[in-house]
């Protein structure tokens, strides 16, 4: 296993902090001799499991607490799920650590840092080709395809052994940008040798080829050039390509482009800004100065692809956004696909769409949207290209591990030195070859509100309860010294079946009452009391509507 | 448009109470010159917006109010979808209203009904090609595919004229049981003459057809026979067809089967004793009897299809099934597709199994699925041999209705005799054509715990807003006729993030007392008092959490 190259006694540790439990919240440490790279630093979007929560961030204390060690933060594209949990890891580190990205990138950091108020960012911009050597560790960047511009994947070159981390990306012969995954760079790294190779796993169940994005195009064109009235565009506000093949289909068409929705506004402006998204100023209006433009002369590009309910398609839909209307004979175009979870909130606003008696094209109906990984064949291709000696999938949930190890397997690498690690876990590189090392802290952070990481499982336990069964509340006035009642037991209920029952109210109150008066004729504690008072009220209400709520007693000793 | 069979001033009114704005709760009134049948009664399931709900029923105010002038129930076939609300509006009818349907659809009705305690019903078995005269309406039966056997479309003969409901079909030339959709009959049909044709919507934007169920078997028997270890495979329990060919498929590799899930275990039950699963007796194992069998011996069928958390798939894959056990090498195929809402709770159990090193099947890798509905190729196929004068699409969301009023535009149905309904509306048939009649009472019906209907939506409401955020309790005492607080303000607070921190809870008692204190000292009412205690809660929670969870006060007077 051993190479002439590497340095004896030299370990190299991979420790993925996030990203291998889902599609999200990717971050990777990678270390030589001492010294730190994180490698990605993104949020996941929490879905129902997290009620009420706005982000989730990988734990990332064991960055925190080699801070001293961290020489650089390498961010392979722009993402929310490999760039979003930078604002928060930045304003826990003491000093600007140094952030190294391509163009793009770096400008939609740069966004994020403006909302969170961060002014000290030291941002290094690379482009494919660029070497870095931070400590002992040399990382080249090199262009990947992925569903955003300027998306690069990493091999690292150290004395314990070389890594390469793909980042996300898929194949694509006719990217939309003429930019190709760097099959040159990838061969150079086979030939230089790749003793360990993190390939994005999200596409491994899929077999063949993700369609090129250039397809999209194809599709968009005619919908748009038919189309006879107004068209309304959804997408990714950061799928540059896609939107300039809107933009593009649209200038096509004799058509103006009209961008609403924050996120897309912002995004637009960044990538025409920085060279990224072309199209002529004459060619864009802004949607207060719709007045007076036939439907039939607008694409309308905007956020919402994902039924989030105040986005722009959404209010578009519902008749409540500003400027931009919707009617019979329209076109809509889903360019996306729903993040699983958010299959009912899209078809909700497709629906409403299709009342309105709109044209409504989504990923079933055409093909308007196609994905940005790698799918089984291009995943193979890529092994076979760079021939790692071993293989560790990254970038999925355990299924798409499980299934990238197989396809690695099928190519040709030995079933033993195939690693699917969890969050936390680690590898360690030497020229002895590769094995575990240790587990570091991981796990979730949530943001909830201005919060971070105050969020706790009962919290998120006790919303799901009261999400599905509502509760009660008891108050009642008690003087303990007394041992007598004082004045009326309250009880309120929200969120119960026949909670707002008046008959139902006041048995609960009749048995409460009874309840507490049978304690106070004993010795009860006041705790014994509420619990005695609690189970009365369960008892009634399960009778009742066979619902179990929480239920809180307040006693006041007056 | 006047047909010489019609008898002029007769009308038929067609009233569909559910199905047209969601896929689920199927019903629809068929009236003619007074009598009237209800075509299927089923119900749906909810989701992410009914937090807490059990089932949905539609509203049908319309049939309890007409219930003297009912003839009878006709159901095309036993998904729940159709039969669901049978045992309520049973419970609600003050007599035994005869249900017509095939064997299958009875049993499995029979055994909801049992379930439901009713023991009255009047069961009218019925077979593809019987024709039953209730009143003026004369209904004909006929076979057609779908994912249950015994599934019938109705075609109605009445003196105003004559109606076709598909009910939920596909035309699969190679069906497992043989049966095949009934072409002899709907042309035959077409030749009398169809005037208005309601007609399955579910599939309309799948283009070209819907694989057979035969395929399904070609998959799953070399995956069963190539397994090492156990093959688990999840299934809806009402898809008798997929329960023969994964029988089938496990008796040629020489493995027992083992049914378990309840429904699962009554399904099977049901279809093998009325003759529509086929499997000897020494096939089959008892959960209970699995000992002494080794894993590559047996094929599991079982229920959890879903992600479905008590469900036996999530049993098995999370350990603590009492029977069956899975590990490494076991073989995992989910022969079924998760129905909109449900993708995150499978892929949690798909993961589960994924890490306990299971091979996993599920649509994305192997065609371990197919639909139940025609897609649009069938849809026009379907609609070219009936050439219905007017078209009614159903069982759909807005968007399925349009986009098979498309399909029919496309295969020469008049655009001004396409009929898009919302549930409540009704078309009026006569010899001068069909209109749009008066709209009836329509809507949902909750059943939560045991209560059917008294789920309001402020109560939804409250459940979504306690899910996301939470609440807080303020109980305090005071003698409202000194204008004087007694004892102490408690605080409570359950489902907030910061909300356990003792020195948030004791300076939300500090502004609730100062709040308080200064509404006493003036003359204000217990309920400006309330309100200013509240608000006060809610100022200090949103500065210290951004959060705006619902605020409960209670104000005891003692």
């Amino acid at each position: 296993m051993g190479r002439p190259d590497k340095k004896p006694g030299s370990v190299a540790k991979i420790i993925p902090l996030g990203g291998l439990d889902a599609i999200g919240k990717n971050m990777t440490v990678f270390e030589c001799d001492g010294d730190i790279i994180l490698d990605d630093a993104g949020l996941m979007f929490p879905d129902d499991d997290h009620p009420g929560i706005d982000l989730i961030l990988p734990d990332y204390t064991y960055v925190l607490q080699n801070a001293h060690r961290l020489k650089g933060i390498f961010i392979t594209h722009g993402h929310e799920d490999h760039t979003g949990s930078l604002p928060y890891l930045y304003k826990d580190l003491d000093r600007p650590v140094p952030i190294y990205g391509t163009k793009l990138t770096l400008g939609l950091i740069e966004g994020k840092f403006a909302e969170h108020r961060i002014k000290n960012a030291k941002l290094v911009e690379v482009k494919p080709g660029d070497k870095v050597k931070l400590g002992c560790i040399e990382a080249e960047f090199f262009a990947v395809n992925h569903s955003i511009p300027g998306a690069v994947g990493i091999f690292y070159q150290t004395p314990a052994g070389n890594i390469l981390h793909t980042g996300d990306f898929k194949l694509d012969q006719t990217p939309v940008d003429g930019v190709n995954t760097d099959f040159a760079a990838l061969s150079r790294f086979n030939r230089i040798g790749v003793d360990l190779l993190l390939s994005d796993s999200t596409n491994s169940m899929n077999r063949t080829f993700t369609p090129s994005e250039a397809e999209v195009g194809k599709v968009l064109g005619p919908i748009i050039a038919q189309a006879k009235g107004r068209v309304i565009v959804a997408s990714f506000a950061s799928h540059i390509h896609r939107l300039q093949q809107i933009c593009d289909a649209a200038v096509a068409s004799g058509r103006k482009v009209v961008v609403t929705g924050r996120s897309m506004i912002q995004n637009t402006e960044i990538a025409r800004r920085l060279g990224y998204l072309r199209i002529d100023d004459e060619n864009l209006v802004d949607a207060y100065d719709l007045k007076g433009i036939p439907p039939e002369k607008i694409v309308v590009m905007c956020t919402g692809s994902q039924g989030e309910p105040l986005s722009a398609l959404s209010r578009i839909a519902g008749g409540s956004h500003k400027t931009v209307g919707i009617e019979e004979g329209d076109t809509v175009i889903i360019s996306a696909t729903p993040v699983p979870g958010n299959e009912k909130s899209v078809t909700r606003i497709v629906n409403m769409l299709a009342k309105v008696g709109a044209d409504v094209y989504d990923k079933r109906r055409a093909m308007v949207h196609v994905s940005g990984h790698a799918s089984a064949e291009e995943l193979k291709l890529l092994l076979s290209i760079v021939r790692p000696v071993h293989f560790m999938p990254v970038h999925g949930e355990a299924v798409h591990l499980r299934a990238h190890a197989k396809l690695a397997e099928e190519t040709g690498v030995r079933r033993e030195d195939i690693y699917i690690l969890e969050n936390g876990e680690s590898l360690e590189l030497s020229d002895k070859g590769v094995r575990f090392g240790e587990t570091v802290q991981s796990g979730v952070v949530f943001v909830d509100g201005n919060s971070v990481g105050d969020t706790s499982q009962t919290v998120l336990d006790d919303r799901a309860s009261l999400g599905a069964e509502g509760f009660a509340v008891v108050a009642a006035a008690v003087s303990m010294g007394q041992r007598k009642l004082q004045g009326r037991v309250q009880v309120e209920m929200r969120g119960i079946t026949g909670g707002d029952d008046p008959y139902l109210l006041e048995d609960a109150e009749g048995a409460a009452t009874a309840t507490l008066r049978r304690q106070l004729s004993g010795s009860t504690s006041p705790k014994d009391m509420r619990r005695a008072v609690r189970d009365t009220l369960l008892s009634l209400l399960w009778e009742r509507t066979k619902q179990r709520p929480m239920v809180v007693v307040s006693i006041l000793d007056v």
